[in-house]
């Protein structure tokens, strides 16, 4: 994986991820996804980055992070020691012609069926990344009609994360 | 659900993020979660956020997002036609004094094991946002060593999205 994904925890303050997308932004880093949400202390939020490797700027920027005053912890994840999962939505073009196609596209891998109309069809799939793109590479013969994907978010195995700052 | 769930589809520069994370932030709004993704077109990135429900300075934040160069389209989703999804990994204190219990809990929300250490136990967790507290809420019994989520995704049922701008 060329990609670096980078965790930081930060206070629940607003003005934080215009802060921290500012200085990801500025370099002119290309964030391929970036996702925020809640973790089990409510004054507490998650901030879960993945950029593309270049390794001297985005040392800068994480030393920079870490000096925010609303950071608290940020670490660069270790691919060897970490689970990277993904969850994709996707609405297909789907009628009776090739309805029985998607499903057995969708059965290999395992994805949810959950919404279906006479002319559509909706996908549910988390999974690492790289299932999610081979799965939308299978899709790729069909008309797709939207997409959602949250951005990968990551967890250590057990044991501890190598910590930055 | 008393939360508003805003999906935003921009092109894919850097500092559209940050552009609107400040829009957003300077309000104090309080964004519950934000994700950042791809599209199935590689130039537009899409932006889906959750935010608590204040009709009338929302309005106002979403007409000026829907005014920024970089803004393709701007709508609120439609609880009663869209379907919200989020991903749980969640990292919580496990040894065999435990293990039967919580894989039964798991089991009874369908949720996947995916890593297990002497002492630890990973659990990957899809659904919808209700669900997914509620799980936590079983998990409270429990020591949580890490949780990370995803951040709601939406997409709306089979037909046309009501766009405001």
């Amino acid at each position: 994986m060329a990609k670096e994904v980078i965790s930081i925890l930060v206070d629940n303050h607003s003005g934080v991820l215009t802060r921290i997308s500012s200085l990801f932004g500025r370099r002119g880093f290309n964030i391929d996804s970036l996702t925020v949400s809640t973790t089990d202390k409510p004054e507490v939020s998650r901030i879960t980055i993945v950029v593309n490797d270049d390794e001297k700027v985005l040392k800068q920027i994480i030393l920079q992070t870490a000096r925010l005053e609303e950071t608290r912890n940020i670490f660069v994840l270790n691919p060897a020691n970490s689970l990277y999962r993904e969850l994709l939505l996707l609405k297909v073009a789907a009628d009776k012609s090739n309805r029985s196609e998607l499903r057995e596209i969708g059965g290999i891998y395992k994805a949810k069926i959950i919404d279906l109309s006479p002319g559509s069809m909706v996908f549910e799939l988390t999974g690492e990344p790289d299932k999610i793109d081979a799965f939308l590479k299978m899709m790729e013969d069909f008309e797709i009609l939207e997409m959602c994907r949250t951005g990968i978010t990551a967890i250590e195995r057990g044991g501890l994360s190598e910590h930055l700052s």
